[in-house]
C-alpha cells in the first residue's frame, strides 16, 4: 500500500490520479510525514493538517505555473514530498539538507519563501499585479493560517488587494484554531462566530454527498440566502466588505469538498477568498490532542509518542528567562510580561499561569506589541516584552518612534539571538547589536552564560529606560543560576582572566569558546557584559597595557559590537590593531548550531586560528 | 472678539464654557491657527479639521488625567493650543520652539508621543491595561484618521483590544477621507459604504435639532433599527465585529452632535469606537478645496493663499528621483513604481500620471509595500520603492527576509535620509545606514549630490538584487544632473581631491562641507558614493599613502559608514588612527537643518575644528 506514495515524484503525476487515488494518496502521506518527522524533528501537527488541502491544491492548479505561497511555511512538508523532495526528508532542517520552510532556491515549486508569519498574501498580490501587468495568464494562491491572519501585515495587504483591479488572487484561510500559542483576539472570535453558523454545521451533517455534488457557487449561494435570512453571518462577511468573494466554510481535510470547490475559484478567477477549517495534527490522535506539544517536536516513537526525559536536561535560557520572571514579578508587582504569541517559546507559560492579570499575549503582532509595552510604561507599570530577536525586526521602529525616543522603560527580552541552528536563515538573530546599538538611549546586553542572563536581565529591569537581553537559542555552558533579583554597575565589564600582550574582548556566550584559547595564549579575556553603554574605561586601561585586540561577538560583524569597541578606540584616538570576529556577511542556512559555529570559525579552534593568521608576527607564536 | 481664545490657558478654562461659548471659541481657534500657521508653516489642513472635536474632547473629558493620543499628531495644534501653548505656536517647529507633534516631554496634557502612523489605539490599549491593573479611573482616547487606520498596526491593535476585559477604550475615527495621499483601500470604500447609509443623511439633514435633543445611544438605537431594517449598514459594522460599540457618523464640525455623543461615551466607558467625520481645511475655503496642497504648506498670506515661487527654486533630491523614475520607466518597462501612501512627498506624482499601470500607492503599509515589492520582482519586474528613511524602520523585517535573503531585485529610494529639519526626531533618517549595511546581499549607496543620485540610482536599478540610494530632504548643492541612465561601477569611490597625509572619506552630501576643508588642509577627499560594497581597494591604497583618516555622514556614527571604514582596516590589517564624524548618539530636535547639521559639528567650520582637535599634533596644523 505504501508504494503508491512513491509514484508521486511531482504535481502532474498528482494530477494524473483518480479522485479515489488521491484519498489512497492523502493516508499515505499522512503516514509518510508521521514517520518522517518522528525520526527528524520538525513541525508535525500544521503538516498534518494540510495533506489534503496540499494534494487538492496540485491536483487542481498547474503548478509551478500557477503559484502556491505558504504562509509562515511550517505546514508545507506536504507541499514539499510532492514536488520532488520526498527523499530529502530524510535530511529535512539538517546542514546541506532541504530547509523547513518553502525556499525559493530550493524548488521552482516554492513560489515565495517564507518562515515569519502573514506575508504570503502581500507576495502572492506582488505576484498577481506582475502576471497582470505581463499579461500572464496565472493564478496566485496564498495558504494563510487563522493565526497568521491576526498580524498587520495581513491586513494591509487585503486592504490593498481588496481595490486592485484585474488580478487573480486567491486567499486561503487555512483556519484550525491555533497559531503556536493558543490564538488570542478578535478575529478568532470571529472567525469563531462564522463556523458557528448554522449553514456549515448542516454541510458537515450532510457530508460528502451534498458537498460533492454542488460546485461551490452553489454551496456559496445556499450560505448566503441561508445567513441572510437567519441573521447569522450577517449580510457580508469582513472578507466581502474588503472586496473579495467569500467561499466557505468548508472541510480541509474533505477531498470531495475541496477539489470541486478549487475547480469553481480557479474558473471563476479575480479576487477569492476561501475559508477551509482543519484540524492541526489530523490523522495522528496524539497529536490532535496535544497540538501545541506535536508542533514542533524532536525525535519520538510515533507508537508510543513523545516522552518525557526521563532526567532534565540543562537548564535553557529561556527557562532562565522564564524563573527570572516569575521571580521578579513576585518581588515588583508593577511588572507585566508581554509576548507577541509566543507563549511556550519564551518560557512563559508558568509567569501566565501565576500571573494571569499581568500576562498579556497580544497575538502575532510585533508591531503593537512594541508600542502597547510603550503605552504601558508610560503609566508608571514595568513591561517586559519576551520576542525573539528575529521577531523584534518586525517592532523596530516601534522600538525606535515609541520607546527609544520617549525613553520609555521597556525591557526587551531577545531570546534566540544569534543562530538559531535547524530553522536556518530566516529566524536567525544575526542582527540586533547592529539595529539596537545604533538607538539612542537604548542598552544592548549580552550575557554569557545562564546566570548572567539573570544578572542581566536584573539590571536592565532596574534601569530607567529602554534596556535589551539578547540571549542564544538552547542552554549555554550550563552554569548555576543564583535567585538574586539585584543587578551589576550598568555598562561594566567583567575581566575573566588577565594576560599580557593580547587582550580578548568578548560579547555573550562565546566567551567559553575563548576560554581555553586565552589559556593557551595567556591573553586576558574580558566577558563585555555590554555593548551598549560599552565599557570605555576598560578599554581604555587595557589599550594601555595590551597590543591587540580580539572582539568576539555570535552576530554580524558589520555594525556588531567589535565595532562598537573600534569606534570608541578611535573616539579616543586610540589605535590599536583589532580582529573583530563574529558572524560572516552572509546569510547561513539551517543546521546543527554547533556545527554551524564551527564553520564559520566561531569555536575554540576557529578563534585560535583567527588569532594566528592574524597576530601570529605580532605575538610571537609558534 | 478674538479676546475670548485668550483666556483659554488650559483645558479648565475649556470647561467652564458654556455651549455658545464653545461655538464662539471654536471660530476663533480656527482663526488663529490660519494665522499662526500662515506665519510659521506648518500642517493646516489636518488642524481645522480636528477644532471642533479637540474642544469638545477637553470640553467632556478630565485631561491630563484622562488620556488623548492624537494618531500621527499633525492634527494637534489645537490641542497644543488649548493646553497652555498658544504663544509657542509662534515658534512652532522652530529650533528651541514647540514640536508640530505631541511630544510627552513639552506637556503633561501630550500622553503619547507621535508622529508616524498608526500607533494610537496601541498606546491607548497599554494605558488602558495599565490603568485597569492599578485600578484608576481614567478614560483612554485615540483619535486616529482614516488613512491611518489603513496600517497593520491598527488593526493588531483593534483585534488585541477587542479581547481585552475591563478596560476603557475609546477609538474616534476621524473619517476625513484623506490621508496626505488620496486614499486608498478596501477599508476606505468601506467606511465611503458606512457614510453612504440613510441614517447619516437624514441626520444631516434633520441637523442639530435631532442631534442635540436625543443623547447618542438613542441616536445609536434608531442607527441600528433603520440599518437593520434597510440592510445599508448590515447587521454589525466590521468595528462591532471585533467587539467595540460602534457609534457613529456622527458631523464631527458640530459641537451640539459631538459633546453629548461624548458625553455618553464617557459615560458608558468600555470598549467604544466612534465614527466622526470631517472636513480636512475646514473654514478656511482654500484648504477645503485642495487640502493636500494646505497640508504642510510653508509661509503664505492667508488672505491670497499659497502662490507658485515667481521662479523655480533649486531642484530637490525628491524631484531628481521623480525625473529619474519617469525616465528610466520610459526605458524599461519592466520598471514599476510603489510608494506607501506617499506619492506627492515621494516624487511620483508625475510618475502616476504618465504610467499608471505600473504605479502602486498601497497605502500606510510599510511592511506589505516591501513584501509586496517582493513578490513583484519574483516575477521579473523591476521594482522601485520610494520610502522614506524613516519609514522603512517600519518595514524591516520585510527587507530581511522577503528581499534580502532571496536576493530580490528591489531597488530602495529613501528619501529624507540624515535629518530633517521641521519635522524633528521623529522622522530623522539617521539609522538608515547603520541598520541596512549589517544585512546581507545589501547595497548602500550614498549619492553626494544631485546627479550623483541620479547616477547611483541608474547604478542601483540595474544592480540584480536589493540595493538602495539615500538621499536627504530637500536640495543639495545644485549640482546640474545628466539625463544618463548608465551606471557607474558598483561599489567605487571617487577620488575628489588628491592631498597629503590627510585623507577625508566623505559618504553622501557632507561631501561639499568637507571640500573647503580639504584645501585648507591640503587633504583628500573622495566621494565614497558607497557604504556597501565599500571601496576596499582604495581604501587599501589610501592608507598606504595617508597617515590619518577622516569618516563623515549624515548618519549615526555608531555602526554608520566611518565604522564599515574602521572594520575593513581591521580585517585588513591595517590600523590608521580614524576620526569618524557623523550624528551623536543621541536624538536631534526639529529645527533648520543646515542650524541643526552645524550644532553637531557638520558644517566645514565643524569638521575643520574637529580635525584640529584630533590631528593638530600629527598633521602639525597651526
Amino acid at each position: 500500500m505504501s508504494n503508491f506514495l512513491e509514484k508521486l515524484n511531482v504535481p502532474d503525476d498528482v494530477r494524473k490520479l483518480s479522485r479515489p487515488e488521491l484519498e489512497q494518496a492523502a493516508g499515505e502521506l499522512r503516514s509518510f510525514i508521521i514517520r518522517s518527522v518522528s525520526k527528524t524533528g520538525g513541525h508535525l501537527s500544521s503538516n498534518l493538517g494540510t495533506v489534503e488541502l496540499t494534494l487538492a491544491l496540485h491536483y487542481v492548479f498547474n503548478t509551478p505555473h500557477d503559484r502556491i505561497i505558504w504562509d509562515v511555511g511550517h505546514q508545507s512538508y506536504p507541499h514539499k514530498i510532492l514536488t520532488g523532495r520526498r527523499e530529502g526528508m530524510a535530511h529535512l532542517r539538517q546542514e546541506g539538507g532541504i530547509s523547513g520552510f518553502p525556499k525559493r532556491s530550493e524548488s521552482e515549486y516554492d513560489a515565495f519563501g517564507t518562515a515569519h508569519s502573514s506575508t504570503s498574501i502581500s507576495a502572492a498580490l506582488g505576484m498577481a499585479v506582475a502576471s497582470r501587468n505581463l499579461q500572464i495568464e496565472r493564478q496566485h494562491i496564498a495558504v494563510i493560517g487563522d493565526g497568521s491572519m491576526t498580524a498587520g501585515m495581513a491586513y494591509e495587504a487585503l486592504n490593498n488587494a481588496g481595490v486592485t483591479p484585474g488580478i487573480n488572487l486567491l486567499v486561503i484561510l487555512n483556519d484550525n484554531d491555533m497559531s503556536i500559542s493558543p490564538p488570542v483576539g478578535a478575529l478568532n472570535k470571529y472567525l469563531a462566530r462564522l463556523l458557528s453558523g448554522t449553514l456549515y454545521q448542516e454541510a458537515r451533517s450532510v457530508g460528502k454527498a451534498v458537498l460533492g455534488q454542488f460546485p461551490a457557487p452553489v454551496m456559496e449561494m445556499a450560505r448566503k440566502v441561508k445567513g441572510h435570512a437567519k441573521g447569522i453571518l450577517g449580510s457580508a462577511t469582513w472578507f466581502e466588505e474588503f472586496g473579495f468573494n467569500y467561499v466557505g466554510p468548508i472541510d480541509g481535510h474533505d477531498l470531495d469538498a475541496l477539489v470541486p470547490t478549487l475547480q469553481n475559484l480557479r474558473q471563476m478567477g479575480g479576487l477569492q477568498f476561501l475559508h477551509v477549517v482543519t484540524k492541526k495534527g489530523q490523522g495522528y490522535k496524539l497529536a490532535e490532542a496535544d497540538p501545541i506539544l506535536y508542533h514542533g517536536p524532536g525525535k519520538f516513537d510515533p507508537e508510543v509518542g513523545i516522552q518525557k526525559p526521563s532526567k532534565p536536561g540543562k537548564q535553557t535560557f529561556t527557562q532562565v528567562f522564564g524563573h527570572w520572571l516569575c521571580d521578579m514579578a513576585s518581588q515588583d508587582e508593577k511588572l507585566v510580561g508581554i509576548t507577541p504569541a509566543m507563549r511556550e517559546g519564551s518560557g512563559m507559560v508558568e509567569f501566565e499561569k501565576r500571573f494571569p492579570a499581568r500576562y498579556f499575549d497580544v497575538g502575532i503582532a510585533e508591531q503593537h506589541s512594541v508600542t502597547f509595552a510603550a503605552g504601558i510604561a508610560c503609566e508608571g507599570l514595568k513591561p517586559v516584552l519576551a520576542i525573539y530577536s528575529t521577531f523584534l525586526q518586525r517592532g523596530y521602529d516601534q522600538l525606535i518612534h515609541d520607546v527609544a525616543l520617549q525613553n520609555l522603560d521597556v525591557t526587551f527580552a531577545l531570546d534566540r539571538a544569534g543562530l538559531v541552528g535547524a530553522d536556518g536563515a530566516t529566524h536567525a538573530g544575526n542582527y540586533d547589536i547592529a539595529f539596537l546599538r545604533c538607538i539612542p538611549n537604548m542598552v544592548v546586553a549580552v550575557p554569557s552564560d545562564e546566570n548572567e542572563a539573570r544578572l542581566l536581565l536584573n539590571t536592565c529591569y532596574h534601569y530607567k529606560g529602554p534596556a535589551s537581553v539578547r540571549y542564544p537559542r538552547g542552554a549555554g555552558v550550563g552554569a548555576s543560576v543564583s535567585d538574586t533579583l539585584d543587578p551589576v554597575t550598568l555598562g561594566k565589564g567583567l575581566v575573566r582572566r588577565e594576560g599580557t600582550r593580547l587582550a580578548i574582548l568578548a560579547f555573550g556566550p562565546l566567551l567559553h569558546a575563548a576560554l581555553p584559547v586565552a589559556e593557551k595564549l595567556n591573553a586576558t579575556l574580558v566577558d563585555m557584559r555590554f555593548v551598549k553603554p560599552i565599557d570605555a574605561e576598560l578599554i581604555k586601561q587595557l589599550a594601555a597595557s595590551h597590543e591587540v585586540f580580539v572582539t568576539l561577538e555570535e552576530g554580524s560583524v558589520m555594525g556588531g559590537a567589535g565595532s562598537a569597541v573600534a569606534e570608541f578606540m578611535s573616539a579616543f584616538g586610540l589605535c590599536k590593531p583589532i580582529l573583530q570576529l563574529g558572524l560572516p556577511d552572509r546569510f547561513i542556512d539551517h543546521g546543527d548550531q554547533a556545527a554551524l559555529l564551527k564553520s564559520v570559525g566561531l569555536d575554540s579552534d576557529g578563534i585560535e586560528a583567527a588569532i594566528h593568521a592574524r597576530f601570529k608576527s605580532v605575538l610571537n607564536i609558534t
